[in-house]
């Protein structure tokens, strides 16, 4: 039995459907191959994600058209010069291409002008005018619908790619168990970075969603640490925060586990890991078709302030309440809860037409401010951070500085930061969970004590 | 005591030399950060190669000048916004930078177009049009002269750069022995091509100078085959061919191993290896100032056919000569012999202006045609393949086909191709050869046996 075909035609359907339209021809170009700077230095080929989406076709210098009278789609493929098969290798038939694809047709790119001219349409929908190729007559050019039309179809995941997901969240999953695995022999951030992509590598899952984030005790509270090169020293008492996700299939994964080094959360450390957890739990067990997103993360931020209240971060004598209306939240919790993800890490149909960022500590991050609706994917991703250059600006506010008892959040800061993400799939009822990574401290406790 | 700086005002001082000018502002930009598509996907930064050489500055949004008046360099980083501070981390200070890099002055890059205009001169000299910064008034542009002297500057690696060099070339020869250890034991192409990265990655080489070729059996004679995806199955007796080279610090590493899965190498295969180390060994005696490079392409050609016609693969009533007349060796080695190498692995200089590509097979693709001088460094990468569509074209030829004991040749298709590439400096007296991975038979097999 061969693995399902992607469902391009149905993905053409949902788009035309939220087209409307009775005629024209919608045309999307594929991405080229491109070189380093000024050199022959291939740059590694990634398709662009709304061409990908509606033709599962991963290869540069290709086209697709679909006509909205007949509901048919054409597949462009380049073709191969002959002089590049010595090095390339023999490249597939249109046959054997269109037995592999979801297409009506199938024709070389070359054909495309012909292909657009035959087709009798007067309009031509694009997401973009600079993607309409030379030597076109007499055709209307419209960028003005496909791009809404394409963005509302992959909000909602169809079968197919919830699959795809679940298959690239799995291997990400084993990868991060890995690492814990790992850490204790490991001496330097670069040894956890290089070994998340290879146990993801090796998997068929060549390349990162989104650059990894691996990093070591304070070096945790720069949100999007990207150096990833510090070494361990003598920190292996400290939690190392691994945000790291591969794509496979183009679809991308988007998983941070938070662990001890040396394999046991202790002191501050525990107590920050379970109040993330916490803040976690809250929100999957929450999450439903019609639930605003928004009022996930300010859950998230409430369940923060009274943990970190508990923990004697914040004066007691302040109520949840008084402190959420400051936004105290905001400087340990200062980015979104979470974001839609597909194609592209932050996927589309965050904000729908009209609405606008909140403005306030935190909230003004959110990638996405909608109700929850069955078949969206989003990451839940609440964090703990003491963030030095946050906590300073805090200092100067009055109104914030003074819930904070500064010689506790001193003690704090050495835990650096603590981030707990999986990727969901709302259901009619809640969540199908895509994310295997363990968790819970007692399961990587025991992972790590196994290693 | 500290690592050495990068030597940008030596490499500077080359530059001013080749261009000869007693006045005028050189400047040259450095590499905006881009995102993938219409989507916030970061791209793995990666520096401009003729900017790092002149700066050693791998941080994206930068520019530099070189007054040629005076001799200084002003080096410009982009200064970190303040709300970003929160996601990247507290940048380094104009101090900290002047500290660590080797420049004369440092600014923002804000006060670039200042800076220009402050230096009174009235020629800016650029590698592109492109690059000029808005908001200049009065300034001649100059963009004739600049990239010649940059790219012959860069034909000569000064120590600094050997040593660079060297390192990765150090880091990638590990990986191939990595490699070969872990073939008996791996199930796929991917797997090894993981590795590679891998092993490279946790020495803190995380970008490859190019994407790696792991080719199976006939998959190797796919001169850049890229697939790297098939399994090995029952093909254990089959040999591997591991093109890959990692680069760190912006320098380029480019290294070739062949070795058979199962650790033994054996029959036909044992036969091509043996023609194409020969090759390399051949090349590599005869390496040095002053010897024309296509000459060694010419030698390796030779050697290829002499071997083919003891292997039984050529007939043997025809002399060498009379089938290297005819570029029979164009035939088994359809490749250039190999190219200079430095911060991009098809390095600048290959060709000196007026010289033209030699329009005949194999020598056709030579990525260099001049004379050796000390400091160079070039790879050499013979090879011998069964390129099905190269030798179904040799059929048809009557002129080669004649050559050819057919039979043979299908039966050394099974071998698919053998290469061998190793990066050397060229010396006063020879070589200096960067690449420490294995090439003898009985090395790799002790290796493989010992895994």
């Amino acid at each position: 039995m061969s693995a399902p075909k992607y469902p391009a035609r149905q993905h053409w359907a949902k788009v035309a459907k939220n087209l409307g339209l009775s005629e024209g021809l919608v045309y999307l170009k594929g991405d080229v191959l491109k070189e380093r700077h000024d050199t022959d230095v291939e740059l590694t080929f990634r398709q662009e994600s709304n061409f990908y989406y509606l033709t599962g076709f991963a290869e540069h210098d290709a086209h697709v058209l679909f006509d909205l009278k007949t509901g048919k789609m054409t597949l462009l493929p380049h073709r191969l010069a002959e002089d590049h098969i010595v090095w390339m290798g023999m490249p597939p038939t249109l046959a054997q291409l269109q037995a592999e694809f979801d297409t009506d047709n199938i024709t070389w790119s070359a054909d495309l002008v012909k292909a657009i001219q035959e087709s009798g349409a007067s309009t031509l929908y694009v997401l973009s005018t600079k993607d309409v190729p030379e030597g076109l007559a007499g055709l209307t050019i419209n960028d003005e619908l496909l791009k809404d039309a394409v963005h509302t179809a992959r909000m909602y995941k169809s079968e197919y790619e919830i699959e795809a997901m679940r298959r690239i969240n799995h291997i990400s999953s084993n990868a991060h168990v890995a690492l814990m695995k790992a850490a204790k022999k490991s001496a330097t951030e670069t040894e956890l970075d290089a070994l998340f992509r290879y146990e993801t590598g090796r998997f068929g899952a060549s390349a990162q969603a989104y650059n990894p984030i691996v990093g070591v005790g304070s070096n945790a509270a720069t949100l999007h640490y990207q150096r990833n090169s510090a070494p361990f020293n003598n920190n292996y008492d400290q939690l190392c925060l691994v945000d790291a996700g591969a794509e496979l299939g183009c679809y991308a994964s988007d998983i941070t586990r938070t662990f001890p080094l040396n394999g046991k959360y202790s002191g501050d450390a525990k107590t920050i890991y379970e109040i993330v957890l916490q803040m976690q739990n809250a929100v999957l067990a929450a999450l439903k078709p019609g639930v605003q997103w928004e009022d996930m993360h300010r859950l998230a931020g409430k369940i923060a302030v009274e943990g970190l209240q508990k923990a004697g971060v914040l004066k007691s004598e302040f109520s949840v309440e008084e402190m959420l209306a400051k936004h105290v939240d905001g400087v340990f919790f200062p980015h979104g809860l979470g974001h839609m993800i597909g194609l592209d890490v932050h996927d589309v149909g965050g904000y729908p037409k009209g609405v606008a960022r909140i403005q306030a500590p935190g909230l003004q991050y959110l990638r996405m401010r909608r109700a929850l609706e069955p078949s969206f994917v989003v990451t839940v991703e609440p964090g703990v951070y003491f963030v030095q250059f946050i906590l300073d600006e805090a200092k100067k506010d009055a109104e914030l500085a003074k819930f904070m008892n500064w010689d506790v959040v001193e003690r704090f800061a050495k835990v650096g930061g603590v981030r707990i993400e999986d990727c969901v799939v709302i259901t009619e009822n809640g969540i199908d969970n895509l994310t295997i990574a363990p968790k819970e401290i007692a399961e990587i406790e025991a992972i790590m004590a196994s290693a």
